[in-house]
This record gives structure tokens, C-alpha cells and sequence, in this order.
């Protein structure tokens, strides 16, 4: 098998924007692919292919396989697909509370089609065992449109419940997961610019370590 | 083992109310609350508390055993451990995500503590094996005080990492996983409701369908 990673650097998470600024939110979306990177080594997948564009930088010292494709996210992984002909491991680059667990273990399912929900329908890792009768649509339902794509090319389905994957960290509000379960560099870099706070309710909010 | 839910129905779920009324919300919870029973109850889950107030009108025709305190939550559930001498899981009402499945394989973990973090730091799900040994702190980090409290009183821990069971019904963007996800009176009742609109993002949106 191998695993593929989507990769955009450049202006990326401006939903962080509240947390963090543009130079910031730049390292720290490498440092949560680096922490991807290295769970997916920790767990025997040493294939690893970054799909990105040439003006997005993927620092040189990651043992990775470099692509690039100036096409829109579903075309340039579709086309991606046609090239591959072995188990292929999809995971957005901005799950930084992927362990190497989670990766032995989708390894050791045994069905055609594994994927991971995101919260509100989103699709967070796709395990395509055989990518000859598999194509990809993100955005809107993906996770419904991935169900009804495996339906049609007659592909099995495991639906992996996993908060932690189902955890991509798009808002302030994520952080705090980081913080709570994380591990690697996105975790220390995130604990060492905040801190939490309890507002008297259920959940955690962000504070500002300096 | 036996299984307790701390249950509220008066005034319940106020942050549900851009999508539900009060009446429409009252109903729901116990739709909710029916279908964690159930899901308990096929998982071989038959001695199950509600631990409630008079005023929260627990349906009868659920088999439960209906306790009363007028504790706030912690004391409520710490004066009820105090009476309980064999595994004990707390899980909460509004959790109608929860299958028989998940009851299943925590049953089967092999630790003291079986702990299921909810978004930012709640506790969703605690499978207390030694009652005399633990005791409860919800709300602030309840995570973080329930990793700590069992370290404490020596007992060994398990993360049980689900989204499914990280999914509280507190918000209405909470009902969009019960349509993707859900099942029983809870799904069909929001299924009743509300349909699912695209918005050209990743995230799907709670739409009125009437």
C-alpha cells in the first residue's frame, strides 16, 4: 500500500486567522504534515506521495514523493488514481491526531472501501483498496457522495468511527483537541503559543499563552 | 455491569431552540433518551438506571429503574455511585449516536476506566468497572479531571476514541450527524424535519423541510 497526502501551504487555514497569523498558520500547517508524515512511517508505510503545486513548498528533508498538479482538489486525486495501481490511503494533511494506530488498523480491515466522517458530512481519510474502481468527490456530503461512489462501482464499505480522525483542525476552536490529545510537533507548537480556559460549561476554550 | 443516564427533560437543550421549539425539544429528548436504551438493552444491557427528577417525566413504558435526586450532577451521580457495587456505565441521554456495537467492545476493554472524550474536553461516555474507586467531576476539562481523578485512586484507563460517541446532540449543527449517521426515533424524527443543503464547502447545513 502507499498513502497520499493533498498538501496547500500557502495562505492555508484562514479560518485560524483568529488564532494565529499568516506566517504562523504556514509552520504550523507543515508541522501538522510532518506529524502526519511520521505516523504513517511509524506504521510501515514508507510510500508516501505529497500532492501539491510547486508554489507550496514541501520541505526537502520529508522522505516523500513529491507530485504536483495545478488541477482542483477532485481531478488532480482522480487523476492521481489512474496513475496508482495498490492499496492507496488518502489523508488530508491537516490531521495532525492521526496515529499510527489508527493507520495499522484500517490496514487490517478487510473491505474494498474504508472511510473516515468528518464532522457535517465532511470526508477526513478514504482507504481505497483498489483505486481502478474508485473515484473521489469532496466537498459538499463527500462522505455521502464516497457511500453512494462505492455503491455504484460495487465496492465494500467500513465506515471507521474515529473522533480523532474525524478532527481536522479548520477553526480556533480545534486547537484545544490538539492540545487535549495531540502529540508531535503540532502539539508542542500549539502548547507552546496557548493555554486553556474553563468557561464554567462543558467544553474548553483557548487562551493565550503570552 | 449496569448502565445509569443522568436525565433531563424540563427546559432541556436550549441552544437547540434556532432549530426546535421548546415542545418540539422536550419531545425529542426523550426520543433520545429511548433510543440510548435501546441501544443498551440489544447490547445485552438489562439493569439500567435513569437518574432524574420528578419533574423530568421519565416515559413509562421504558424499562429502566427511574431514581430520583435533586443533586446538582456531580453530587447526584457521586451519592449514586456510592450505592452501586458492580461496573457501572455512564452514559449521557443525549447521545442517541451510541449502537449496540460500541456498548459491545467497551464491555470488552480489559481497564478500570473506559473514558469516551466528547468535542473540547467533555466526558460523553465512562465505563467505570470499580465504582468504590472512582468518582465523577463533569463539567470544566471533565476529560482531563477524569484521566486525573483515576490516576489518583489508581486505577488503569482506556481512551475510547469514537466520534459517534464524541457527538452530543447540543447544537443544531449536532442534527446534521444524526442524518448521516443516526438511526432509531431519533433520526427519524429529524429526518421528519429538517433536510440537508450543500453550501460549496465541506460542511453540510440543516435545512427546514417544510
Amino acid at each position: 500500500m502507499r498513502a497520499m497526502i493533498p498538501y496547500k501551504k500557502q495562505h492555508a487555514k484562514s479560518r485560524l486567522s483568529p488564532a494565529l497569523s499568516l506566517e504562523e498558520r504556514e509552520h504550523f500547517v507543515e508541522l501538522m504534515l510532518r506529524d502526519v508524515v511520521g505516523s504513517l512511517q511509524v506504521a510501515g508505510v514508507s510510500d508516501i506521495d505529497v500532492l501539491t503545486t510547486p508554489k507550496n513548498g514541501v520541505p526537502s528533508d520529508l522522505d516523500v514523493n513529491i507530485l504536483f498538479s495545478e488541477h482542483e482538489l477532485n481531478n488532480a486525486i482522480n487523476g492521481y488514481l489512474d496513475t496508482v495501481s495498490e492499496p492507496v490511503l488518502i489523508i488530508m494533511a491537516d490531521m495532525p491526531l492521526v496515529t499510527p494506530g489508527h493507520i495499522k488498523e484500517m490496514k487490517s480491515i478487510e473491505k474494498d472501501l474504508i472511510i473516515v466522517p468528518g464532522k457535517g458530512g465532511g470526508t477526513n481519510v478514504l482507504f481505497i483498496r483498489n483505486p481502478d474502481s474508485f473515484y473521489v468527490k469532496y466537498y459538499d456530503s463527500s462522505f455521502l457522495n464516497h457511500c453512494r461512489i462505492a455503491e455504484e462501482m460495487g465496492q465494500s464499505v467500513h465506515v471507521y468511527d474515529s473522533f480523532l480522525l474525524s478532527t481536522d483542525i479548520d477553526e480556533p476552536h480545534d486547537l484545544v483537541e490538539i492540545m487535549l490529545h495531540g502529540h508531535g510537533l503540532s502539539k508542542s507548537y500549539i502548547d507552546s503559543k496557548f493555554g486553556m480556559k474553563d468557561n464554567g460549561k462543558s467544553r474548553v476554550k483557548l487562551s493565550l499563552c503570552q
